[in-house]
């Protein structure tokens, strides 16, 4: 399934090339090839969730800026129209970057013309904030969708914070991702305002057993033992919202917790290996557990230090599991001489009041990673269940 | 020439898979492997000039706090060996991330442990600012490192501007290039500071006749006439400094301008093809020169408007050439709901005087594009030549 968009298009010439920008056009060793893969956008499911954990992502939260539900209606029409062929390697619209009129503003911006599908995926949440009433949606806000607590050390920037509607992009060409979030915000020229965006530049999880688990800026394996999509008992016990879990139009949906976790990578650095792995609670080269030597050996969490992250974040000791699916960040300096460097966590639960809230609370009281991390984004959103062709993105919910 | 950390560090474990994260080791259907490619980092020249563009960079300015002169020097020479072992594909210093003592820390932060070389480059030089007297050296400051003057319509942000050191870093993977930034940003503390950081996610030029063109965040193919390191005479002509054309420690190297330029893409975007396509001079779907269908089609700059913006840039019009190495860039959103998203132009030439400033007045002053535009950071540096194996980066200036 490898659509170009060049194809489609029918663009010629000798610029147009098969290597598109950069890694467009890679192929993995195994023969897998992360640019050309096409990820389906239609299924009971959104994508993007269980899908393997593509290499970049571009987040974004918008505000929604009329008060007329009939536009944010067609709004999530439109996107829903465009997500179907961007994710399919085509254009946003149809007569896209340069297919249209001579006079009108092209249909596509035109960036990611030449590159495939790149595994790409967008992933749409609706925030607490839309239920307030504007749209005649308060009875319909699912109890689990409730504001997340303060945590204690949370630093939160209102600013990097909330949304009343959010679209994750993820995909192998950062390019692609970035020209799908510019073209769904554009298209929401009117109706919708960026709130704040975050740009991942490289996977912190593994959602599949075929991937190897990366490392995140403290230099650790992360994510080991994150639930993968092949385990669908465990998917359907922690991630995927049921029947009778709240209200009918989030079954098959799932909670989105976004967290702008900066490192305070300097300190980090000054600290020693064996108080590292003391804090993580793994050993940093192989990622096993500590007294262990193979990363995916049994956790035995007792054996672990009471203050370490894994530990404390263990399904033993708060009952619950997350499909984490975050990424690394840098985004400039900090006018201190450091660098603006952390992890943007993203996880997906079935209900965060069981599941995220619990766990954090847990971390944010006893860690001792804490000391090196400053919460300073949050969100939550409720992404609803996959569409079938002809359908929009949350039409139970609008239905 | 594949030597990735893993092997060199003894890492096993079911976790230390050959997929590393992501792209890591991706294979391009030419048979070539941007990730495992190795660039070599001694030369007569600084390697990621003419290297083959890398899809991703990572920028940093630093300002040094130190005033002792000897620091300075040992810093380049800590940082020269660093760089050779993480071109290599090795940790920032021996003993790194795991090999230490447990009760030191370690001395190398870990996250790119098992990723390939990834054709990291690493280009060091020095700003203006680091010829002021601190360090005995404003008699071996070139008269080409003069300050640019202010264009029209500039909009400088003394924050994302200036530094007396900067380093790129360029490699096919985002988590290689910023592990190199931090570490050698690291081994520096003490005696620099990050004054300013840019990320910049996918390649606006090509810099050899082997790569495809790719497109900025205008959607435009950019970069089509740059010079290729291919055109040995132009690079002799245009980018390379030559004995007598100043101090002698600068023979070899080369002149770099990095200008962060906002591109106001809402307002592009609502503009009709035919504006935009007038306002760039090329077609945005082949990229070929108005009039014409092929993208290396020769352009008569005479065809163009007046104002077109390759028109304006042309040789023809400033009796100028660069090489240009730019990178798309998105960072956020600006807080009125719009990305905040452009292009970090870098280029390098031989003489700025003679070659950036004439074309970037010109371009300030009658390129219909400005009105789309906002330089908001700029800084020069002077990149010394290239080390041999035992010197270290300027050795040449403090000698």
């Amino acid at each position: 399934m490898t659509v170009s968009r060049r194809k489609l298009f029918g663009l010629t010439g000798a610029g147009v090339a098969i290597a598109g920008a950069g890694a467009g056009v890679a192929v993995h060793e195994s023969g897998h090839d992360p640019a050309a893969e096409q990820v389906p956008f239609h299924g009971p499911n959104q994508a993007g969730i269980t899908t393997p954990a593509q290499d970049r992502m571009h987040f974004v939260a918008f505000d929604v800026t009329t008060s007329d539900r009939a536009e944010l209606v067609r709004l999530l029409q439109d996107w829903t129209r465009a997500a179907e062929r961007m994710t399919a390697g085509q254009e946003a619209v149809e007569h896209g970057a340069t297919g249209g009129g001579e006079q009108e503003p092209p249909g596509d911006t035109g960036e990611a013309l030449g590159l495939p599908p790149s595994a790409l995926t967008l992933t749409v949440g609706f925030g607490p904030s839309l239920f307030d009433g504007r749209f005649g949606l308060a009875d319909r806000r699912p109890p689990a969708l409730a504001e997340l607590p303060h945590f204690s050390q949370d630093n939160l920037d209102p600013a990097r914070s909330g949304g009343d509607l959010c679209v994750q992009a993820c995909a192998n060409d950062p390019q692609v991702a970035v020209h799908a979030i510019r073209n769904l915000a554009r298209i929401g020229f009117g109706t919708v305002s960026v709130r704040w965006s975050q740009l991942g530049f490289g996977r912190t999880s593994s959602t599949s057993r075929e991937q190897a688990t990366p490392r995140n800026l403290f230099g650790f394996k992360d994510g080991t033992n994150n639930i993968k999509s092949e385990d669908t008992a465990a998917l359907d016990e922690h991630v995927w919202v049921r029947p009778g879990d709240g209200p009918e139009w989030m079954t098959g949906g799932s909670y989105l917790v976004a967290r702008r976790i900066r490192m305070h990578i300097e300190t980090w650095d000054r600290s020693s290996l064996s108080e590292q792995e003391r804090i993580v609670g793994r050993t940093k080269g192989s990622g096993a557990p500590l007294g262990a030597t193979d990363e995916f050996a049994p956790v035995d969490v007792r054996a672990l230090p009471d203050d370490s992250h894994v530990r404390l974040a263990s399904a033993e000791n708060t009952g619950a599991r997350l499909l984490r699916r975050g990424y690394n960040f840098t985004d400039g300096s900090d006018g201190l001489g450091r660098l603006d460097a952390g992890l943007f966590f993203v996880c997906f639960n079935r209900d965060p009041r069981r599941q995220f809230v619990p766990m954090q609370r847990a971390l944010a009281r006893d860690d001792a990673m804490m000391e090196y991390l400053e919460h300073n984004g949050s969100a939550l959103f409720a992404c609803p269940p996959g569409v079938r062709p002809g359908e929009f993105w949350g039409q139970g919910l609008f239905g």
